[in-house]
Parts: C-alpha cells; sequence; structure tokens
C-alpha cells in the first residue's frame, strides 16, 4: 500500500533512490513468448538521458540495465522480469548541504512530514531517477503493444509559451531535436527561451502531448476503471505534472454540445467518427480512434535564484539551489509519459479480455 | 476487474442501471463507531437530485435510500455497509427508440464493441444515474473526514464562458443557487445562457472547483499512489469529466520556477507555505495547505439538435434526442465530484497510517 | 481491506448480517453473454437451506433472491450483478439473552476485541447466514464453468466417525440424503449418530471433500498465486474450518517420493498421469488430471450443554445455548465449499488468459 | 497477476529463477524508522541453507544478501526495500539433461502447459531457490513484529513416521539439530531414517508447527480476509505442501461441540480461554492465544530410483533423477513457512488498524 506498485494483470514494482546503490523494477505478468533483450530496455532509457545541449543536465549518467530474471533464451518466460541500473557514483557530498533546509517545489518537507526523516541525497525516492523502473518497464509493454498493432507517438507540445505549429507538424522531426518537439522551428524558439532562462536562474514549464494509434474499440472498464480514469493516474503519477486532459480537455469547458459530440457514419460497413473531440474514449472505453492526451508539467523547481525556505532548525533563510539542473523538465519526461501510457494501455487490453463470454470460449474451447 | 470497485482501504463497489430495478453501493472498510443514519446519505443524495428549475431535469426522481447492512443501533458496525435505490419507475418505453442507434458523445457504441450488445434503457449502467453509489458512499466518507476535521467545498467555477468572480465569492451562496456557483451574479449571467442553449437545442459545459481544508500533511504515497495521482483517477472516473488539474494546473505550462515554487516560511514555530502554486500537494503527498482542484465537464451530449449518426443495420442516419435532458451537467456533477474527492483522501488517509513505525507502535503499544 | 471482497477478475464483496434487513452480493467481472436467471441461483441457494429432517435447523427460511443489476433479457451485461435475500423474520428477541455474553466456539469475543462492539443478533456478520452471499455468486461461476466443460462435485465425506465407503460410493445418492453423502449406508449411521449426539446436547465435525472434472492443464499462477494457495485461502475462509489439504494432503508427511510422486505415460498422443496423489495441481498449476480437496469443519458451537464463559461485567458464568441449532455443519457447507471452489477456479481460469502471447494474439488479432 | 506479489499493506514482489543471474524481492509497505541492516536479512537466509551433514545438500551455495534501497543510515525509509542475492555459479549443464523429459512430483509438466516452454535449468522458477525472496522478506517482518511483542517458533513436527514427543519439547533444541526438530531424541530418530531412504534412493515428508506468542486480539477481518484463510493462502503457496490445519485441525472432524469448544474465564479482570483447541483464532480473528498452525510437506520429489515419465517427443522413457538434492525438505521449509507467517501477519496487523474510529482519532488528532 505505500504506492509503488502500479497494474492489475500488467502489474510493475519499481525501486530505488537518486543515490543508493541503484534503482529497478520487477514486471509481473509479462506474457511468454514475447522476444526480449536489454538493447530494447536501454533504446527507452537513453530517452530519458540527459543530452549534450547546453539545458539539459550534463552529468555523464550512462544508466545500463540489466535484466536479471523472466527471460531464457531471447524471450520472455512469464515468470518476473527484474532490471535494474546501478548509480554509477554515489556523490553524497554534492548534497549534503541540503540535508538541513525544505527546497521550495521539492518533496523534502513533505517526505519528512510523512516518515519522520527522509533520504536526502539528490531527492532520495522523490527523485526524477525514480522513473527508470517506469521507463524499462515501458519498453516491454511498447514492445508489446506493438505486435498487436498499436503504437505510441509523444512529444513536446509547448515549452513555456513557445507552441509547436500542427501545420509544420513532422513526426520525424521529434527524434532529431533535443527538446523532442515535432516542428523544428518550435525546438529552435524553445531552445532560445531556455537559454533566456538559464542566464536568468530561472526555469519554464510546457506540455507534452501523446497521441495513441491501433488501439481497438472497446478496452477500458465502465465506471471506476475507465481508460481515461486509469490513464490519468498513471501519468498524473509522474512527479512535476499538474493536469492532465483527454481530446478537447478544458476546453469542453467553453463548448457546446453540437461542437463537442462526434457523430458517427458508416463507410464501406465499417462505423467511424465524423470528428474526435472525445479523443478516442467514450463512457471510459475506447472507440477505436486515436487516443489523444495531454499532460502539463510545472517548470524544473531547483534554481539558481534565491528563495525562501525554512531549515530544520524552525530557521528562516535564503537558499540557492546550485548544481547541474535543467531549466526544463519537458523534454526527459516524454518518454516517461509513453512509457506510463503503455503500461497503462496494455493492463486495460488484458483487463478486457473478459468482457465476453464467447472470447473466453474462443480461449479455452481451442 | 471489470471497474465497478474503488479504494484499498476505503473500498466501494458500486452497481445498477439506470432502468434496472435499483442501484447501490456496499461500502467495506468503514470503521466501526461512526454515528450514520439514512438521512446522512439522504441529503448528499438530494444534492444530486434534478432541481425545479427550468434548465434542469423536470423528472421526479425521489431517489430514497435504504441502508441494509453494517449499521446497529444507529453506529457502524466496522462490516459492509450496503446501500440502494429503487428506481421508482422503469419507464422502459421512453428509451425504445434509441436501442438501434448510436447516440453522439454516449458510451452507446463503445458498449457494444465491449459486450456484444447492451442495456439500452437510458444508458444502462454507463447513466448518470450510476453515480447514486458514489454519493452515497461519499456521503460517509465525508463524514468520517469531517470527525477528523477535514471538509470539502465543492463548487460551479464557470458555465460555459460564464466563470465566477473570486472576489465576490461567497461559501454560502453555492447552496442557494440551483447552480452551485459561490457567486450571486455569475450565477443569474449562467441562467441566461442556459435558457439561450436550450432555445437553441444546444448544450455547455464547464468547470468544477474543489478545496479541501484540515488535510494533515503527509498522506500520499510516493511514485504510483500520490494523492493527486489517486484524485486524478477518481474524478477523470466521473463520466464527462475531459480533463482535471491541481494548483495552477494547467497554467504551470507557461509559469516559470520562481513563480510556481512555493516558499517556505516559520511563524511561531509553524512552517507554512508563502503561496500556494502546488494546490497543497507536493510530491505527491499534501503538505498541510488547502488541496485545490478543478476537473473539465464536457457539455451535455444529449440535445434536441440534429445529429449525424449511424444504426446497428449500419445506416446512416440522422438524430434528435428528445426527453427531459439538462442542457449542463456541471451542477448536478459537484456532488459527485465531492463525493469521489472525500472517498480517495479518507482512503489515502487510511493508507498513511503504516508510514512511520512511531504510529505503529502508538497504536498496538497502548 | 476489511475482508469482505474476493477474487482478482471475477470479483465479489458480500454483506450483510443474520438479523439485518438483508443479506446480498455483489459480482463484478462476470463476462457478458451468459444467460442468467434467478431460478439458477436459487437452486444453489436451496442447497444451503435447512431441511426437514431432525437433525437440521426447523426454521423456515425461505431465502429468494433477487437479481436487482446485470442482467437484461436474460442474459449478464458484463455489469455488476447485485443480489439480494431479505431476512423474512428479524426475531431480535430470540437472541437478545446472549448480547452480554461470550459464546464459546463463537466469534463474539474476537468481533468485540476488534471493533469495540458488536451487531450480537444472532451472530451478525460471524453468522453462518453470511454464506448467503457466496452461494448465490458460486451459483454463477457455476454456470459459467459448466459452459467451459468444468464440472464440480462436492459432498459430506465423513461425519463424526462414520465414513464414506469408496466402494459404494454414488454421485447420484449425494442429493438423495439430507447430509449430502454418496454413500446411503454411511448416512443412514450418521443419522443415527447425529440423533444420538442431539439427545447428549452435544454436536460432531467431519470432512467435506470436492472434485473437479474438465480442468484445462496451465491454470494457476506461479509463487504467490498458485492454485492450490487461492483454493485453500477460499475455503478457510468459510467459517468452520479448521483444515484444508489436497490430494493426499496430510499423509504424505508419513509418504515417501517413490510412492508420492505421480509418473507420466502418454497414450495416443496424450500425456496423462500414471496416479493422482498430487490431487491435480503440481507447481500451483493444474496438471489437466481431476483436483481434489478435502477441508475438515468443527462441530457446530452452539449446544444446549453446559459451557463456562464470561459476560461483559467479566462475571464467570454457565452458558446453555439453546434455539434451533443443527447438531453438524458440514451438510449445510457443501455448496458454501462448492461455490468458493467454483469463483476461485473461474477468477484463475481468467487470470491465466494472459499466460502466453499467442493466447493475447488470437484475441486480439481475430 | 502473475502470481509473484504477495500481501496488501505489506506487500512483497518476488523474482528469480534457480540458475538465472540473480534472486529477489521488492518489499514495499515497511513503515520508516525500522533498524536493519543486511545481517538481520543474512541470518534468516542461513536458516533455509543446506548443511553439511550427509542428508541436507552438500552443495556450497552462499547466497549473500545486498539491500539496495530503502534503507538510509540504517533505518527503513518507508520506501521499498530491494534485495537481491546473486546465484555464484549458474551450473547449466548440469541440468540439460531434464530439458525435454518430464520429472515426476515437479511442475515441469504444468509450466510448459501453462507457457508454452520454461526455463529448464534447475527448475526455474519453480525451484526452491523462489523462496529466497520469501524469507528475506520475512526476516524484516519478524524483525517488526517483535518490535511489537509478536513472536514466531517454527519447527520440524515430524518427518516421515517420526514425530516430536511433547514432553521432551525443547525449545532450545531447534537451533541444535540440523532437522530443526525440539526433540533431540527424535532429531536422532530422524536422522537415521534419512540414511536409510537415501539409500533406498527414496525421500520422505513431514509436518512443520508453527506457534505465535503476543498476537493481539482483534486481528484478522471477517469472511474472506480471516487470518486463517490469508495464513493459508501464504503457506499453501510454498511449494511442496499439501495441506494446512489449524489448532485442531483435522481431529476436529471426529471430535464434538463439547471437546472443541474453548470456553471463557476472567482472572484478575482478564479474559481467557480455558483451552485452545481453536488455534488461537475465532471467526477469522485473532483471539490473544497462541495461534498454532501445521502445513503437510511432501517428499523430496527428486529421487534417484527409477520412475516412469514422458519426454517431449511424446516418447514413454524411464528417468532417474541424480544430483545434489536432500531427501527431505522439511528442515529446510521450517524458515520458509516461518516467513510467510511473519509476512501475513504483520499485514493484517497493519490492515487491522482502521476497524474502529477510536483508533483513527488516535492516529491524527495527537
Amino acid at each position: 500500500m505505500a504506492g509503488s506498485n502500479f497494474g492489475n494483470i500488467f502489474k510493475i514494482s519499481t525501486w530505488g533512490e537518486s543515490h543508493g546503490k541503484a534503482l529497478g523494477v520487477v514486471v509481473d505478468g509479462c506474457p511468454a513468448g514475447l522476444p526480449l533483450c536489454e538493447e530494447d530496455i536501454q533504446i527507452f532509457l537513453n530517452r530519458r538521458k540527459p543530452g549534450q545541449s547546453s539545458y539539459t543536465t550534463p552529468r555523464n549518467e550512462d544508466d545500463c540495465v540489466e535484466i536479471l530474471s523472466g527471460v531464457f533464451e531471447e524471450k520472455t518466460t512469464g515468470t518476473p522480469i527484474s532490471m535494474l541500473v546501478y548509480n554509477k557514483s554515489q556523490r553524497s557530498k554534492d548534497y549534503s548541504a541540503i540535508s538541513e533546509i525544505y527546497r521550495p517545489g521539492h518533496a523534502d518537507y513533505t517526505f519528512d512530514m510523512k516518515y519522520g526523516f527522509r533520504d536526502y541525497r539528490g531527492g532520495g525516492r522523490s527523485s526524477g531517477r525514480e522513473t527508470i523502473g517506469r521507463v524499462a518497464a515501458g519498453a516491454i509493454a511498447s514492445k508489446l503493444l506493438s505486435e498487436l498493432g498499436i503504437t505510441i507517438l509523444t512529444y513536446s507540445k509547448s515549452i513555456g509559451d513557445v507552441e509547436i505549429d500542427y501545420n509544420r507538424f513532422d513526426k520525424n522531426e521529434i527524434m532529431k531535436n533535443p527538446l523532442y518537439m515535432p516542428d523544428a522551428d518550435a525546438a529552435s524558439k524553445a531552445e532560445s527561451l531556455l537559454k533566456e532562462k538559464m542566464a536568468e536562474k530561472n526555469s519554464v514549464g510546457g506540455i507534452i502531448e501523446c497521441l495513441v494509434e491501433g488501439m481497438p474499440a472497446g478496452v477500458g472498464e465502465p465506471v471506476f476503471d475507465k481508460l481515461d480514469a486509469n490513464l490519468a493516474k498513471a501519468v498524473m503519477s509522474i512527479g512535476a505534472v499538474k493536469g492532465i486532459e483527454f481530446g478537447d480537455g478544458f476546453a469542453v469547458a467553453t463548448s457546446t454540445g453540437l461542437t463537442d459530440n462526434d457523430g458517427f457514419k458508416c463507410e464501406d460497413g465499417i462505423i467511424k467518427k465524423t470528428s474526435n473531440h472525445a479523443g478516442g474514449i467514450l463512457g471510459g472505453i475506447s472507440d477505436g480512434s486515436q487516443i489523444i492526451l495531454r499532460a502539463a508539467i510545472k517548470p524544473t523547481p531547483s534554481i539558481a535564484s534565491t528563495q525562501n525556505t525554512v531549515n530544520k532548525s524552525l530557521e528562516n533563510i535564503p537558499v540557492e539551489i546550485h548544481g547541474r539542473h535543467d531549466p526544463i523538465i519537458v523534454p526527459r519526461a516524454v518518454v516517461v509519459v509513453e512509457s506510463m501510457v503503455a503500461i497503462t494501455l496494455l493492463d486495460m487490453l488484458f483487463m478486457s479480455m473478459t468482457s465476453k463470454l464467447d472470447t473466453i470460449k474462443k480461449v479455452f474451447n481451442e
């Protein structure tokens, strides 16, 4: 009940602190027979690594993943897949200055309130490094989804006030710029913005967008385990996410029924929607069209400007957070959002397998 | 796994269709010793009833709740509390016209895709009447929270483009107008808007805001069961919700670290935040300040205007949804959001009881 | 977390007290498309009703079940099935004498220790009537299993020291005698024993045996959710069960590897075991042969003989439990064991559907 | 849902195969503030190691545990504790002979039926080495229980037909003989029996008994999460266990109400039972007296005698399982039973913390 588990059938348990010995994840519920190797995982993990550009963390983290169980002769066996990344340097000294203070925008204070004390080294369990386990598991979920014809595209939609222009949307551009934006022009403007904010010892937020293609209709459970409800939990559980929306999202508040409703039409015997304001989910169940979601990411809380805070001796003190901090969380969070979406979609696909007696008969009366 | 269960320690299981015999909920995990009677529940249920004004459903639903178990001599016993509301009239005939078509904006199509067929009477399980079970359980959770000094205020923040003015914010006004707005002036403008939209056979959306006072710091689990993650799932699981945000929410995307970070200060030996952009949650854990969340609610999908759709014979046909439909979902959803928030907060308070060995020793070594 | 929920995919939530308004169950996770009517449930419930013979409770309980949701046009819809039995007479007066004392062998004392007080009417939630919900859910699980070719045979193996003789085993005899024994001769001897024990104001225990035919090989999860582990929990959760065993059970303690191991042989291309000491489960996974389990049931704790106990005023007092109590629990528990086995088998069949990638591809790439 | 997770609040996820890179466990839900070091875990793991005597495996396995997360400055932090044991030698060659055959009494056949193939090296996930994760987690649970005054004593009650004599019962003897028997005389006889069975290329079973002292009354949830139900699942999930019983266990079948009921008495204002046939659990809830349970363990299935089996080419063949196999599982399983009991008791203690409103108020209104 301590919250490091996620999923119902495809279940993950993550563990590890920023400056502990290692971080990792146990994936239980991956079916047998999926070809899998460490390279499949490493490709995903590399997407959350800091880059070489000036606005991403200059630390040299080479986060090499090891698969310790659950794979035999290059295929998953159906038993738990344990994966781990050792922390190369544990650098406790770098962070000792913050052991007695509560950094604004961080979880230092709430961890102390909850547990009575905390592993203060680099944020401990509340560090962004916690997402290593999510991404490693997400790599497996994504690979399995692609075997079923389901693909996920995730990117930075906006950084600060720089937003992509859908007229210039280029899927192939996403991996070409360090900001993971599908619009080279916007990426270039955003880089300028980030340089400016770094010079100001400040940071900015942004929006991540995620599109899912190939999801069959009928996945998601009515009432509490709606597809969007579970996706909302999955994405909101990522540190720094402050909002999530589907399809037209918050814009529905000022829309009308006539506009927001998606009509249906039949073409060549196939039922389709005439628009997709709903973002691919109706009544919590996938409708077969593209799933669209967006997450709002807050600015990096670690900034070099002076802020007001309190130390454990209850003194009011100024604080400046120095060190190697990105002025933006968005680009590195793109693969984390994609991973959480993949894990949730797969889990709910599995959950949907018992919706109809006919499906069950098909499985057992072969 | 079919999604009608919610909660980890304070668990609810809802059931029932719009036009079935009854709807209800089983609450398992309510501690023994809480004074409880049917009136406590009925007050909450009445808040989701349609009013008498022209823009809310004119149906006469008197949804009387019965407590069937779990209460003895006017106190909860610790065993499951089963509550039920009988459907007074089952009116199957009213809805037979829609049995063969897929209403735009409704879950008719996705239910058929998922299950092969559906209970088409009034939307069946996907009807707004499904929320009766949530609200009945929410009444219990709210009562228990108030015993611990935690209170929840929920209201309509905007209806269409009519938004409340915080300078005119009056908590006591909320229950005085049928739109549950804390600003009489905005409520009056919103009523005009709704009349206009009804005349146009159209409908509008809006935003619900929820404020929690008295939540102790330290509640919420790191990583997946963050307080905001579980609240996001809870609220997003309500039909018609298309987005959720906490604190500054989507505005963080264009904010900066300097603005968005909440500083800390110590006054009279008590640590407080100097602002509350975070909305009371840091790293997924309550920080002791007010919890703030907002949900975007889509326009009522049932509208009398002509829309394009398809029937089960795969014919493209026009459809007009007549009947007693509100042009706005927001006001009736206010108590549903409050209920889901209450259930989640209580569940997570319970989950937090084992965070520290000291707390456990206090409980068992009395 | 209060323990009235069972199952992972096929989930049940039971509720109700012996002398409350009603008892019932919500079944969530029953697939759509199963033909189901109240008669299907009633047949099962009638098997737990007291008979007319002298050694079963002479109370006239006619426990009529009502289905309140989840069934439409005589088929399950995939949404929760709520079922309820109203308590005809609530007879509070009969039981008021026991409100202040702790009956030996009952849960009165432990309920008071756990909750601070209890619903003392007829045992409240700890009454045997609690099993109504289990049996109603078991009827659905059994019907669904039979659609998949899986059948369960449950009966009284022994009552006191009267044991069935497998040479006289007659499956059709089970429903013919009120003790549900598959051996008419043993049933007759057991009836004499029960008369004797009643005259002595005493009671006896016995053993229930359960055989499952048609279970496909490969069901059950390694490690914690072994098929036998989940069955053990399911059956041990029935009041009065004090032990459970599979296959040779406790006899393995004095057996040897040479005897206990079941060999394999291949006949006409089909692999079979040459014996079944394991009781159909190897490594927690079904092996395709008959599943065999036995549960030990304690004697009825309510006896008219004088026993020593304590009242709430902490006085040592004698107590005699008068009223309409069977001198044996075994026969009425037969259908409860069968129900719990059915629910568990179905849930684990569903869990096993994601063991292989091939099965998943078969379901989604149709 | 793949079954490698156990527990509700104190949750464990185990992973690893006999001959994979490593085996381990993630413990989520351990409260912050428990002093913990690797030595605490190693002491427990050493109890499941093979000894030097002739009847236990002569392999030199030094299973050194590493704690990778969740402990900071020698105390648990409340975040997941990841522990791992590397497999020193992976010895694939030793086991290659069995890759194509189904060993009688092992899970080879059922794994193939479930997953389509298996990691055949040393039994893979179905090996006894799987219990390393259970025991590591059990060490933590036991340490925490002892902080609350709860202690567990587990030992071999019988080996083959050699049973301990309670008149010679000596708690301190348990750790002195390699069979973990509390009776030196019985241990000596059992050693002779084992030598005899080894010479015969055969093996024997036995019974493990477990006694819990200090468990407060009121722990365990009515209906499905009864204390004995969850213990039954926990213990039955250990490979080789074929039966479990509580208190008088299977003997209740031939007992009577007068004998089996435990009376109550009050001495010096304290309520006690006059006997303990129930084994410390009434109605699924602890009654404050000693908890007593016993598990039946089957003989080691790996024996050097010739047995009949089948290979993957469906040929009927003889098989002799050579290698370093104990002729008895019981002694090494003693600490595994103790671990599973500890994990379950702790989890249920945590679950019981929300039974009463008074307890909750005490925690939050400090």
